[in-house]
């Protein structure tokens, strides 16, 4: 992380820490155990610590904000854990996942609880501050939800437009980057107006942020970026260059596209080489980049609005974050 | 239902009206129509029937303690959903469970956003006593997650005490009861220790209730039960008429119980008629009685130190809950 956004790195590496010694000792073991395991398994903790920074920026301590953001962060770890098994992913982040070391049962069962011990940190906060937060953060979680079954809907859908795929996204991804921060400004003292332009903040740069990793799984270099290249294409994912190139594409090209989508694949290489160069041809990265600019762009006119608020660190977190220093 | 508890029937009836309407056309309707069909599956919606009454109790009105009726009664549903799915049981109430109906993503994926439904619900009340009610309730949830992973364990070890038999069906099965009296009490202005007491009685009447359940397995008239006779017997339930007969029975009787328990089973019938002569040869109804009457009357000593309050329906209901006319 570049130097001057260690505040934030400070804020992701004390969750860590509390996240690691939140459930030892714990019984019945066969339901803590999967959970602790979950939250060793690392990961950037960004969501947070956003919601850590939001409170500083408004009362100038982001301790306020440590259990609210424990919470918010048991609650994206509960969802990936059932994530996993809907999508029977056998891998996150270099080891195996819950429902593979042991098994779906247990995958149901610790996520329940993660939920529950989410909302517990949710509130504890001061208590005249549970309703609004609360009320905030419910939202968000049905919206998750919503977003994956939108989702998976996704996947046996033959047509799925542009506003479709955002709309999913948003749910899915970047909405609980929104509350994060909504919550922390709240925390904070924020006013309402406040808290939802960071919402909005959070809102515009979690979408640009799956736009460029949509970009980034085709036309990155896999070392940077960490994964297999072309790995929605390989998975049929319906990314927005997907679904970008079936709109502008020949017809011949679309149907071309379609097959790549629908039989199943002898030669990956040769499809994920086919199905880029087809993205090429209808030239989707320049529309891709215009979308996630816009985005973007939206994100940062929202810190314009917060006048009396120190938001520099904002500006640069989201350019960062952007180029996956982060 | 007895006349005199034509209250509580009265709750119930109002509860099961609003589950039926609330959820109507929203979307996605992959996400929301298994829930509608959960919930449409009915129940006698005891739970959130007492947390009515026990508001009205204190305070004369139990609509103030609707919304966390319903809140309870949607969690306990989604308790359901996903035991469903780890019990591997086809049929709920007549029908097909949500996994089979649809499939178990649906099933886990539904089950999450009806806990965020629950918990929308849970603080549609009062602001100032939210921390309370939840505190009370997130507390609740976890020992029913702790309970199940606890019913789940047992299945596999070979050595299970009445302890922690007990510990078990007062985790997965009493303190919902419990809450449920709890909240409504809360909601309804009682203070602490009253509350307090309304719990211990629904703890008490739950863990009885439990010990009636398996004896009526296998003691009760299968008429009149509504379920199949020896149903416990032959999914190999350690229930409490199992342990106690491991307790009290010759060796040579616990290793004819122990082998009926272990290998496959040729004539269920025969099983389900050897095992229940096993049981009464340990004696162990008489046992399973008292251990009954013991937490029965534990949860009606509990109405006793209420004595400002007209108690007199939790007493009847207590009686009719025994005698399953409730």
């Amino acid at each position: 992380m570049p130097t001057h956004l260690t505040e934030i790195s400070n804020y992701a590496a004390q969750v860590d820490d509390k996240l690691n010694s939140l459930l030892q000792s714990r019984t019945p073991t066969g339901l803590y155990e999967p959970i602790s395991y979950t939250l060793s398994l690392g990961g950037k903790r960004l969501r947070p610590a956003l919601c850590m920074l939001a409170s500083r920026l408004f009362c100038g301590d982001a301790s306020h904000a440590l259990n609210p953001a424990i919470g918010i962060e048991l609650f994206h770890n509960f969802t990936l854990l059932h994530d996993d098994i809907m999508d029977n992913s056998p891998i996150r982040r270099g080891q195996p996942t819950v429902f593979v070391k042991w098994n779906i049962n247990t995958g149901i069962l610790s996520g329940d609880a993660m939920i529950v011990i989410a909302y517990e940190h949710l509130i504890n906060i001061e208590p005249t501050l549970i309703p609004q937060v609360l009320t905030a953060f419910n939202k968000t979680a049905l919206e998750v939800c919503e977003g994956q079954q939108l989702d998976l809907d996704f996947e046996v859908l033959d047509s799925v437009s542009i506003p479709d795929y955002i709309h999913m996204v948003t749910l899915k991804t970047a909405v609980l980057l929104a509350a994060s921060l909504k919550i922390g400004a709240l925390v904070g003292g924020a006013a309402i107006e406040q808290a939802e332009h960071l919402y909005e903040y959070g809102l515009n740069l979690g979408i640009a942020f799956q736009l460029q990793d949509d970009i980034l799984d085709v036309f990155g270099e896999p070392d940077k970026v960490g994964k297999q290249a072309g790995g929605d294409i390989i998975a049929n994912k319906k990314t927005f260059l997907y679904l970008k190139s079936l709109e502008l594409a020949s017809i011949e090209n679309r149907e071309e596209l379609i097959d790549w989508y629908s039989g199943p694949t002898y030669d990956v290489a040769e499809k994920v080489s086919k199905v880029k160069a087809l993205f090429e041809s209808a030239n989707v990265l320049y529309h891709a980049e215009a979308e996630k600019t816009m985005y973007y762009n939206n994100a940062l006119q929202h810190l314009t609005a917060l006048d009396n608020i120190e938001t520099s660190i904002l500006k640069d977190f989201a350019e960062a974050l952007m180029k996956r220093e982060v």
